[in-house]
């Protein structure tokens, strides 16, 4: 299948060969403002977007995204790295920088369900996703010829209850090195010590609806009560089930027309749209996490 | 206030001057299309508009929901009715005849939170709200004065644990007669006397999220969580709080910027949208209930 | 690449054996219903859903989508239709009647951008589209890797202004028998006589925008006037360019941060969701035509 | 009528009261968001937000939201305008400095319809929209009794041909020293000479459609062509009538079930949603115009 994503791609780099992206959090305190754009201003950078929330003044935490161009970034980039750290210690941040071209390597878990996995390679093989898809994992078969057909690794990582522990190193070997994982419909569920190596950094996708109905058969049970909304979120992963920081949420609107499985097939839907566009922001470091909460920077 | 309703309503009128609407509902079986259109037929009706869906092909529910013209509609209704009792208990049917004309009679209960119950008088006034507003009644006196503006009677009945019965009968006294209860933002539970007089004839809004937050303010958890869509459901009310049959839900989009403030303010334009869209549809004789579910016509 | 959609497409056809769709649009008159749910009723059908609807009461036309079951319907499919025939004379009938689980035969028509064609391919394997894609025709090359590898026939048809004729008597010859034509992104205009082959037969995609922008590069005119909703319009070709009856529309918000680049990013997701809903529509025999409108059953 | 607004406005206050904003826009170059936050930190302000945004990275234009808190601002304003004036002065900046809990004064103007007059009122005296309505002005009596039962006053100045000049004196002197003009389906085109005194302080509101239908009658006409979404949109005022900036616009979903007085109907309830939202961004001092094209700040 050849690779549309090219041209796109190049273009892409172009236009951010020199953009650079920071992330910052930290206590609230007058001046951080000044401190960062100050340094930013010494070392010539130009800021071509910032935004600032603070979630509570004087007593709460500040929250900055900032992006700015500054000519040979990437020779640059360390230098600047270095100069920052007395700035971030005064104030105690916690903060990030990256090139903006550079494409973060992802994994992807997958079961049976492909609807999102294809959205996902879909949006990569059109130039949309500004990632390097570094492999599939899944612990079925179903999806090798359609993940390979892509030309990206798939690797088939049978979990029962007895091998689960082996099945996690395995499947943390295979995605040794990856800036994100997306279980995108990956029916398992991953061991405390996984997530703490991925804090932050698993996106997962489930329906939701509007109340939300508890148990097996959710479907089942929204049809039953006629619920005239069916929707999805997408959120990182933390050790309470399904109950991580929201970054993104949609509906679609049904009717008593609609049966269970035509419910089903437009859930799908939804959860396509909204895994998709909460992965696209957490590559474009738009998204913060704070309590339990997100900061999604516009 | 002068009524600019007066115009509109004489066209709506006009309009429908020799209009009907028939709700039917009854296990299917082959034949009741034929039968009813067969009937409308021989009695020289025109049917303008006619929907019908089965539950389930053989062993489900059927239900119809037809809008027709007949001459001289208003002097031949009760014949139509008594003609057509055979044919309704051949096939044990539900069904309900009425002149699409004939404005119901509404009672709307309020406490202290205003919105809901003004989005209402404001299409009432407009002409949007094909109704007649006998009362509106509350546990409190606030909106005395805004209710009494528009020239509708306003019952203050204030209940306490102590009273509540002797409450409740001065509500059921207040609302004689009326076709429909609506309870905007009304926040006292009622008896399962007062549901069973009014069954399926009490409209509820509350707000929703996805997913649902249990217990005390809803709002502040879902702040906490950091939702990125807040709702509201508009549902009849059954004696399990909260879960009788949906007739229409709507969300609006948040973000992280929002606070516990906005998002009940963003809440409360969602509320009375949806709330004022399923009075509506309940005015226009659309809804049908079935199990714990609605069928909306369309 | 495996075939999802058997297992789904094998429930849908147990599903739908004997269920047959029937269209009808003709002149109103009292008494047409009586007359179709009597055929139905005596040749054994079991009406499973109905709607009708009028334009406009007693001066109007008349439109009715039925869904009925009836036993060894395959058998007996061109007997019913010629029993049909004179109730359909009588009242001045055009009427369709098709077994729901035939696959309608489609031909889509692609030129470089490949997002809408994706879609489409991406539903049919998934099972979502009931249809057989007979043939992609595109005037260039770009796509035939990505069509081939789904199994299904590509042409290339390259037109150009000295050989519009010719390729198009090579564009009729290879979508020869098709029930539906798909102009998935296709730049070409087509000519009268080709869509007079087709009449209502053929659906285009293409953006919109509130308001319209006339001529050339309407999202570089979008962008400068700094809209806040772009959308799609699925439509039925007609000899008046982008000005046949409408089928369906979506919108996608967007604000000043957007670009040229992401505003098309963005409408192309919104085109491929506009197209598939209205092709789905389409295959499932929803949607009707009437003067330059079109009635969508739901 | 009592005020309900009260309580909601003094914890509004207070809420704010040492909380000021800042707008600011300029020729894009390295410094500005330092010069800016280094200021307002030597000044002692704690920013709370802050946006920014580039039209286009080294020759495009730079557009700033603060928001800040500085303890006793009020006593304070005048000395933090003069202090400022010369970093202004260096980078050519327009700017605008407003203490948040100033409220706006504005007037409305109105002709025959309500829908979008009374949403404003409803808001207004649920204390949600953050401003004085100074006056009412119409070129009728029809709305009088309604603006006066609010305690707001009402100028209704009829305008002929003939009167056209003495009348926008008369509504420019009774609308004296406003900071907002909100055209709420004011049915008469201003004059140049109007338009410049209020420049970009005058919201009108327009239904919209995909695509647009230019003429007389637009809603039949969108009725005739079956329009699946009709739209609102509410921009400031320039001289070519209806294509000024735009700040926000929406939609609804319409079928070919809904008639003309329908679809009229449901454009005017997007009509009131829409310029309520505009209103209140504007009154939030959130809007910023350049070219012909807002930057609406989160």
């Amino acid at each position: 299948m050849h690779r549309l994503s090219e041209r796109e791609w190049l273009a892409y780099k172009q236009k951010n060969k020199d953009r650079a992206r920071m992330l910052i959090s930290c206590e609230d305190r007058a001046g951080i403002v000044a401190a960062v754009s100050n340094f930013l201003f010494a070392q010539g950078a130009n800021i071509v977007q910032s935004d600032q929330y603070t979630t509570d003044p004087e007593t709460g935490r500040f929250f900055m995204r900032i992006e700015f161009d500054l000519v040979n970034l990437a020779d640059r980039l360390e230098g600047l790295k270095d100069a920052f750290w007395p700035i971030a210690e005064n104030y105690g941040m916690e903060w990030y920088l990256v090139e903006a071209k550079k494409r973060k390597k992802v994994a992807i878990f997958v079961s049976k369900e492909d609807h999102c996995l294809l959205e996902l390679l879909w949006r990569w093989k059109s130039g949309e996703l500004h990632a390097d898809i570094a492999v599939v994992i899944s612990n079925h078969e179903d999806m090798r010829e359609t993940v390979e057909s892509f030309g990206i690794p798939y690797h088939c990582i049978p979990v029962t209850k007895e091998n689960k522990a082996e099945a996690e190193e395995a499947q943390l070997a295979a995605a040794q090195g990856v800036d994100l994982i997306i279980l995108a419909r990956y029916m398992q569920i991953l061991s405390p010590r996984f997530l703490e190596d991925y804090a932050m950094r698993i996106i997962n996708i489930h329906h939701s609806f509007l109340p939300a109905f508890v148990g097996a058969k959710p479907y089942e049970q929204a049809y039953r009560r006629g619920v005239k909304l069916i929707g999805a979120t997408a959120h990182y992963v933390t050790e309470e089930l399904d109950a991580g920081p929201i970054i993104e949420q949609d509906v679609q609107r049904v009717s008593h027309q609609e049966d269970v499985e035509m419910l089903k097939q437009l859930g799908r839907q939804v959860e396509r749209t909204v895994l998709a566009r909460a992965v696209g922001w957490h590559l474009e470091d738009r998204v913060l996490e704070y309590g339990n909460k997100t900061i999604v920077f516009p």
